[in-house]
């Protein structure tokens, strides 16, 4: 895109990722209405968007700083000027530890989560008088990452608390794999089960003279449970600023988030009645959560099919009129975080006009 | 990464895209070595790999020139130096075609696909005195571009050929979907099937005054089976520089290609015996095609899993013994394509030193 802003969104070279700007502002300020309202500190995880332009607004509105799910995210983010940073997954590697070590120097505040007793002692080894701030990351149950005990959990807040280099902050519970549970219901006791878990392990901290200052987690799926069942005081959801289909489809809690984000394709062939082809394929959408759903410009009942690297098909339902050779489509992808790492850039619209464009700055910055 | 080239593959941050250089070289001599015996014209398709240097590589061993899938992809490798490119899918919207245009008159030699009247006329008014190479593509069966029918074939060919403005190249046949059927048997009588509707086709055009110069397609998949048949002049092959899960499982034609593309990842949490968890997820793989498989580092009969955006899971299997916290573990990714375009670079090793890093310089280039 060579156009500089404001241009008619008609003229965007597809596929293209949208945000629909009033609907996002609108999620930004809710998001941190309600957790004002909550006294719980709002710190959205910025693996959602990428942004250094998003995290600065969601800061503006009050969210006290941001996650980032690994290193790389983090110094993008920095580069930018963010200055209190989160990193929710261990970093463990010798240099990486090292990179760490650095960006703690040039941001304000920087906390990482820990969850092995020979990560606490290298991260000390490599920070030194730099100090950092250290939570003791929680499986939650799913065994992605976290200590599978309260024992282990008090140990390794022993640990870091011995340790000068250190900052003991508290601990991350993430219930990641109970996001999704389509029922709120299903989603409100699942939570339950595991808050009594997180209450275990909080009493023994306290018991063993170390209280977790805070308790970090949550998400978009959940935030409104967590708040409810009163234990976690910080809130890591970062998808509500955007909301995909997968979220679209989980039975709403206290608040109903809009659509924020979509895509612009077109149509590049349309020989076979009953079908036609859009220019976004695997290289235009996160194939790990289904099908898009189209949003306009072709009949809203049509069935999405991914057609390999670069073209996804639309099947018309019965009855329903096939979009014309180059007509515009608007899709909703069905998960947000792995689709915005494919683009460079958000081209950031008001109704039908591109009124600006942010960068991915952190895109692809996995190591 | 701040470091240098040559230096030690196990300082690389990962996760990161690694190419064995040596099996990379013997892939593109071997397949150039194939492609000349057969006197069929080698243009490699570079969706797989999306980089001026390899598409270098690639001419400099006898490559005609290169496919691109998309209109960016095309001016990201033109930027590079690449001279001679066919886009394989229609360029349609109005703005796009505009740069076609552009590019044309940049590059030395450039080709694109049609599938409509319409498309032939706005290219032609786009093009002007520039003249562009234009190939008539056909509809294989899968739905996804081109006519069809032969007398759609001949009526598109006539239009183009009565326009000055194009130059009437011939037709583009790719069974994209037929290149992963798993046994060759079944590929080879799928493809003979619509080799002879190839046929008729390509008789028809020759019976209106318009045979067909070129006939371009093939792929990793099935470029014996399209030599046997005699049907192309030009193979449009790509993955075979890498090989990917998808096709090693693939029952080998007349050439066995080397797994030449793999992800060096590190375990960052083993809390729980039988599993461990590394740093590459969504964002780091492609995820349509099934499950990455474990080369080096931990069990070759791990079980791979997706945990979300940044992270996997490897069980190990009855028996075997887990990696440890902080272990390198290298992965063969089940497709090469969608999982290149997560990265912005390669790192080009040989045995365990990275000699030098190249740019995916399409990369996220699909507009």
């Amino acid at each position: 895109m060579s156009t500089t802003p404001p241009f008619p969104r008609a003229h965007l070279a597809t596929p293209a990722l949208i945000v629909d700007l009033p609907a996002f502002e609108r999620n930004v300020a809710a998001m941190a209405a309600w957790a004002r309202g909550k006294r719980i500190a709002l710190r959205p995880h910025a693996k959602t968007h990428k942004s250094g332009e998003i995290a600065r607004r969601q800061i503006a509105a009050g969210a006290v700083g941001i996650c980032c799910a690994k290193l790389g995210e983090a110094e993008a983010l920095a580069a930018e000027g963010i200055e209190d940073i989160l990193i929710t997954s261990p970093v463990v590697p010798r240099q990486p530890v090292e990179r760490l070590a650095r960006l703690n120097e040039r941001v304000e505040r920087l906390a990482v989560v820990v969850d092995h007793p020979d990560n606490v002692d290298r991260l000390a080894a490599a920070v030194g008088d730099g100090r950092i701030d250290v939570l003791v990351d929680l499986d939650t149950g799913s065994h992605r990452t976290g200590v599978t005990s309260p024992e282990a959990a008090v140990s390794l807040a022993e640990r870091i608390a011995a340790n000068d280099a250190l900052g003991y902050l508290g601990v991350q519970f993430y219930c990641g794999s109970l996001q999704h549970v389509p029922r709120f219901d299903d989603r409100q006791s699942a939570l339950a089960e595991r808050a009594a878990y997180l209450r275990t392990i909080l009493q023994a901290l306290s018991d063993a003279g170390l209280p977790a200052r805070t308790v970090t987690g949550g998400g978009t799926g959940s935030f409104a449970i967590d708040a409810e069942l009163g234990l976690l005081n910080e809130l890591q959801a970062g998808s509500y600023i955007f909301m995909d289909r997968q979220y679209q489809e989980c039975e709403p809690a206290a608040l109903r988030f809009e659509q924020a984000l979509s895509i612009d394709t077109r149509v590049i062939s349309a020989n076979t009645p009953g079908r036609v082809t859009i220019d976004a394929g695997l290289k235009a959408m996160a194939t790990d959560g289904g099908a898009a759903r189209v949003l306009a410009g072709a009949d809203p009942g049509s069935a999405f099919l991914f057609m390999g690297d670069e073209h996804g098909m639309l099947v018309t339902p019965e009855g329903g009129a096939d979009p014309r050779l180059d007509d515009l489509v608007t899709l909703l992808p069905p998960h947000c975080d792995p689709t915005v790492n494919l683009y460079d850039q958000y081209a950031i619209c008001r109704d039908d006009l591109v009124i600006d464009t942010w960068p991915v700055s952190a895109r692809g910055r996995s190591a």
